[in-house]
């Protein structure tokens, strides 16, 4: 059983906040300052070109690749971490679009983050001829899916809503029309349970900053499923994807593996955060996980709802259907955000009136949900907001 | 007058070393390991996921993107910072290639650095047809450049042996021809005088990881010229360079300026380090530095010359003909190199016979030129070198 007072203690979170938004940014391990110490004193100080092969840089993404795998159900080997998340839905839609050479159409739906909308209509615009970005509402994945659909790109979990897709069910629709299919994972990857292999992904991506606690910035990372290793193009074909890098031969030369989706040079302190990030995660069993975190989300639901009618679940309200987030729907959401963060209750705001919380078991227990909920009431009950920030501004998250 | 004695007490350089590989991953600024520490524990501890706009992680590809830019001539707001140099050569080609639709040719040299070639490949294998990626002499670049020719794409400095390409009279050539011009600076920017506006260069890209000092993996650079910059697709289009990021519609929206060259989420901890180390150029004047480099480097082949007459200049004898590095060529040279490393006198080895030393005015003075002669006299003379390791391994660098 995963012992999460244990993984609490190893973060820090600072005096007098419950802080419901790593699904945006995790928080710092406390570990972290202490390894990137060591990196920059002991490694980049002191090695200076020879870390790329004494500290294992250069070893760093496909390593750092098989520790997030493990989490995803990924086979060793299939997963490359490096770029940003955008980067990588490039790389995999670029890949099965070559894969399905006479197929023109690309599923996606409105719930998608809307960067991966954008990789695609920018791939897509310099393909020219009769491509297709086809965006439906998620309800209607299912029934788009024939055989014009060269790939199904989907994020698994609704970054506003919470609303989950089925994985497996879909990947099976995908497969039986001779789609491929593409999951991007920004909002399952340590928070579900996400068994690649045995749904049978095609491909994968997804970031590190939010659940898996990688920090600001911290690389993404890609999955091929082994029956694509070999056959996958990477179109952004980077020296570090060569077979042999450092024999700078003026032709590419994909490596054999999944590597092959490695592009530049990989970002060795970012990634050196991820490391230390990923240690906690040796602590915990994603079953249990899952079942921590509806239970606190069932938890903040029950509450909420009894102290905030104003409030309106825009969650689904079976668990098994959500990820590990629970979003409501308010008119002055905006403003009623900035009041809940100024009294020590951090969630964040989705444009046009989504108020997000995100559930994190390993560093949000019980107690912080009781405390979420109190000051929600307050603020709630007493109309306790700016009115003058009822209109929304560009919230950052 | 630059105070290059004042500069290279801001750097951390091992005990008994004399490094000569800054033009592969220059060293750690002494101040870099504090703000790292900051910006863990303050900002990212402290602040969560508030630090995108109360430290400003938001605005740092710009913002960084700007001190760059001074150092390379650039307009102020035309360069945006992120991704690798791979990405960015990528988005550069791409940009090109639409912008002169009728144009099949894409010009390059075999000095350019691999991967850019690579990415070359990659993007026009996913574009089909009849487009052509065309690799000539670097002496017959000019006599290649004809009105076939989509975008020429150099980088201005040959990693192998330092030929230093003329950025004026190329572009030039480049126009007349109706052709755009892409500068690499991975080996110019911080290395030797840039001045990309003079010049009328149409893109350039770079990496900060080599003269520049910002650590491995530090992120890499897009310079757009003015009068592209409204009309320059970014085909990485990701939310970043959206107009509008965080309205989170479901179309692309390009920023009106540079901007819309970012892709995805910033890696702040790399540009944290970055910035540390930009911090030191502000000291710096780039004349100065081209002609402190210039008199090392001849001082140096002065010297190398005469204790080891075995190795063959493999840079051009001019100095004005090349960057901030010098090549010798020698059979044995990956085994002689190590030789040299086991003495403390750190070069690297390009495959097959280039032993390559790199002059940063920043760290390496006269003394270290001295001391690193004698050591290849010791060397070379005595024929230290293990000649098992004769036989070129991949170097690492």
């Amino acid at each position: 059983m995963s012992d999460f007072a244990a993984t609490k203690a190893l973060f820090h979170l600072p005096e007098g906040v419950i802080y419901l938004d790593g699904n945006s940014l995790g928080p710092l391990p406390k570990a972290a300052p202490a390894r990137m110490e060591e990196v920059l004193r002991d490694e980049w100080g002191e090695m200076l070109i020879t870390g790329w092969n004494k500290a294992g840089w250069m070893a760093a993404p496909m390593a750092l690749g098989d520790r997030i795998g493990r989490l995803i159900g990924a086979e060793p080997g299939h997963v490359a971490c490096g770029d940003t998340l955008s980067i990588k839905v490039y790389q995999a839609l670029a890949a099965c679009l070559e894969l399905r050479p006479d197929r023109r159409v690309v599923l996606s739906d409105s719930g998608n983050f809307p960067s991966d909308l954008y990789m695609a209509q920018g791939l897509l615009a310099s393909l020219g001829g009769d491509y297709e970005l086809r965006v439906v509402d998620p309800e209607e994945v299912g029934a788009h899916i024939s055989d014009e659909v060269a790939a199904v790109m989907l994020t698994e979990v609704d970054y506003r809503t919470g609303r989950k897709h089925d994985m497996a069910a879909l990947t099976q629709e995908a497969h039986e029309a001779g789609a491929l299919m593409i999951w991007d994972l920004a909002h399952s990857a340590g928070a579900i349970e996400v068994d690649l292999a045995r749904d049978k992904a095609d491909f994968a991506v997804g970031c590190t900053y939010k659940y898996l606690n990688g920090g600001p910035g911290a690389p993404a990372f890609i999955y091929v499923a082994p029956r694509h290793a070999g056959a996958a193009r990477n179109v952004l074909a980077g020296w570090q994807g060569h077979a042999a890098p450092f024999a700078f031969d003026l032709d590419y030369r994909p490596n054999p593996g999944v590597e092959r989706m490695r592009v530049g040079t990989p970002p060795i302190l970012q990634m050196a955060a991820l490391d230390v990030a990923l240690d906690i995660w040796e602590r915990v069993d994603m079953a249990d996980l899952r079942a921590q975190s509806i239970a606190l989300s069932e938890h903040f639901i029950a509450g909420v709802e009894a102290v905030a009618p104003q409030l309106r679940l825009a969650s689904p309200r079976d668990p098994q259907a959500r990820g590990s987030q629970v979003s409501f729907r308010f008119e002055e959401g905006y403003a009623a955000m900035q009041a809940l963060i100024a009294r020590g209750l951090i969630g964040d705001f989705r444009a046009p009136d989504i108020m997000r919380f995100g559930f994190t078991p390993l560093f949000i227990d019980e107690g912080d949900v009781d405390k979420a909920i109190a000051i929600i009431a307050e603020v709630m009950a007493g109309e306790l907001w700016d009115r003058d920030e009822y209109k929304v501004r560009a919230a950052v998250t």
